[in-house]
């Protein structure tokens, strides 16, 4: 898919990404170092813990879910640069799970001071191998005009 | 601190993080796995991007975030399980910042239905060595009473 640009976005535009596996070492690596608490680290601790087994911290989720969108999910011309959002993590991420990230586009905002840019506000809901939702998203990102 | 239930928040409570610096080398590792752009990869690629010089990834920025409310931001019995939250990124975090979080209690909301639970509104803002906010971020966590 070629880049877009501001005006190739308009409401209800999907978007699907390519999947990702993930395995119990990379939910401890990733734990080990950003979020070390036993449920994400160590299966037998995860057991008797909210979580009742091994589970992803959910900035691990949000860091695959962003790698999806980048590399396969919304080729914006120019990088996904995001001003902030709001997330929800409804169920768990879990070893063997395949993620893929479904995203829609909520609102297409151009800048009244800058005419060379906009925003647009788009929910990204990643999903398990069952459809699960494990990641419900919604951020506002940078767009740029197609130059002249 | 001796670890933290329900009845130990209360609005307006704060909490200080240690610090945490990174540097390129960090930067371009969490953006190789999770954010492969070039602004995130490579100074002089950077340098002409939106972001003027090389920037972390957001949710690199989150993930820090995470681990030092972990390690020493807020000692929540039984861990940190946030529900989801809501965050922006007013500037970007780079090379040789050193980044510490202030949390702020907003709200406490007992359980109606799960008397053993309740969960706390916190507002964290993770900071640079200049005082300014590199991530304004406002979570939902689970916590516990304690135990009678």
């Amino acid at each position: 898919m070629t880049d877009l640009y501001l005006e190739d976005f308009s409401v209800g535009r999907r978007f699907t990404s390519t999947a990702h596996t993930l395995d119990a070492e990379q939910i401890k690596t990733f734990a080990r170092q950003f979020d070390p608490q036993p449920f994400h680290l160590d299966e037998d601790a995860a057991k008797n813990s909210f979580f009742h087994g091994l589970a992803a911290s959910g900035w691990h989720t949000a860091a695959i879910t962003m790698s999806l969108l980048v590399k396969s999910g919304m080729p914006i011309a120019g990088g996904l640069i995001g001003a902030g959002g709001e997330l929800t993590w409804p169920r768990p991420t879990r070893p063997g799970d395949t993620l893929i990230v479904e995203s829609e586009v909520l609102a297409v905002t151009p800048s009244r001071s800058r005419p060379e840019r906009g925003m647009i506000t788009v929910r990204s809901i990643t999903r398990n191998q069952n459809g699960e939702a494990v990641q419900d998203m919604t951020t506002r990102m940078l767009v740029w005009r197609r130059p002249v």
